[in-house]
């Protein structure tokens, strides 16, 4: 039994090396990087690829994440009982505002992102669905570390670099951001993650009241906090949706 | 090394079965549909919990595909280099035909969606990047069958199913069209995946000339093939676009 989960462990392992950094990897590197004997390495990898979790370059020999991945993570987001009720109000919250849309849970040490809907405008976007943001920069990953005891352990281990010069890293000034969070039911991030954006973000709650994501407006700080201010009828449309999101998922009226 | 190699065949087997059909299991299903024991099944879905990639619904105790699944899908995606150099073009594409463009590849017995445009209209649309086609009924995968000769093996292997009354299913017929798709450079679906709706698709090839993906475009019938004739324009703009993309991927002129 000890064995078999080593193995996982080590096969989890590989795939986490291959999505981040430099991506495309040979055996040499990826056993030195994990530090494993080759031949066990290209055990592990062998049946990766016959599983379709990896890919090998056929000119170059490196490895690379594989095609089923992409079509788990997709079934992944179609049992996604949060994601499915938010559907339609993130939809009508990108209408009205006429900015992105985001939906976000907690994972691992940050902000996976389950749901992104487009600014409503003809311009080219980059979907962002299975992308990280960070928990203590971001609005989504504020309501987060404000709202759910994990999400706060994790937030205050982790080192909180500094995006911009407005980033929020004490511990003692971060810890009294999420006391105004909770205070006022939402967070903000007025460029304190992208130089030029700005995002406001509520949370969700399930029917045992658990905050079980967030959902934020994220646009141009211009746009989002003119002169400065959040235009409060964001903070209410935000809110708004959240509020029906959580209402959809069971939680009581509050 | 054998024994590491069967936990990882078997964890992949649990996550293909929490992908397909029920999607949220208990440990005795899962156990009884691989034909495991219960502890077994077990010490491989807490490990698989451990790292991500299962999560266990609270209160029915019933497992589920997990986060990591999306955020390694996302990476998968980041490092495609056929995507990657398709974004401009299909992008482009879907502006000049005012129709929903889609990027696949080969995987496993069908076509994954890699990238998917929506219609540059104000309609409600459902990304579909991680679905799956099947090979027989659709542009993409009939593209894909003819020039690509594991798809073909594939589609000829497997059980050729009926979706409308118009999916063409027996071997000869199947055979006969594929040639005329060789002939002709591209391919189309007239109504034989979906009643209503229309694609026409045609091949991206990489440097060495290798057939790597598909490109379509993809509307209501009534737009595409008006009065049963399919649109000259969008033929020529779909296979101007995947020639675009193939130029990209360094494959000769042609």
């Amino acid at each position: 039994m000890a064995k078999n989960i080593q193995s996982l462990e080590r096969a989890a392992a590989m795939l986490r090396l291959l999505a981040g950094g430099e991506r495309r990897l040979g055996l040499s590197d990826i056993a030195s990087s994990l530090g494993l004997a080759k031949g066990t390495a290209h055990g592990i990898l062998r049946t990766l690829q016959l599983e379709g979790f990896v890919e090998q370059d056929a000119t170059s020999g490196r490895y690379q994440l594989g095609a089923e991945l992409l079509r788990l993570g997709n079934s992944y987001l179609d049992v996604h009982e949060l994601r499915a009720r938010a559907l339609v109000w993130t939809d009508d919250l990108a209408r009205s505002s006429g900015e992105s849309v985001h939906l976000g849970v907690l994972h691992q040490h940050g902000v996976l992102i389950v749901h992104h809907v487009f600014r409503p405008d003809d311009s080219r976007q980059v979907l962002e669905v299975g992308a990280m943001q960070p928990l203590h920069s971001t609005a989504l990953g504020k309501v987060l570390s404000a709202y759910d005891p994990v999400a706060h352990s994790e937030v205050m281990e982790a080192e909180r670099r500094s995006f911009t010069g407005r980033t929020v890293t004490a511990a003692d000034e971060f810890e009294a951001m999420l006391d105004l969070i909770r205070a006022q039911g939402w967070a903000a991030d007025a460029e304190e993650t992208w130089e030029g954006v700005a995002a406001v973000a509520a949370p969700v709650h399930d029917r045992r009241r658990m905050p079980v994501g967030a959902v934020a407006v994220t646009g141009a700080v211009e746009r989002v906090a003119p002169g400065g201010v959040l235009r409060p009828e964001l903070i209410a449309a935000v809110r708004d949706c959240a509020r029906a999101v959580s209402r959809d998922l069971g939680a009581g009226r509050f």
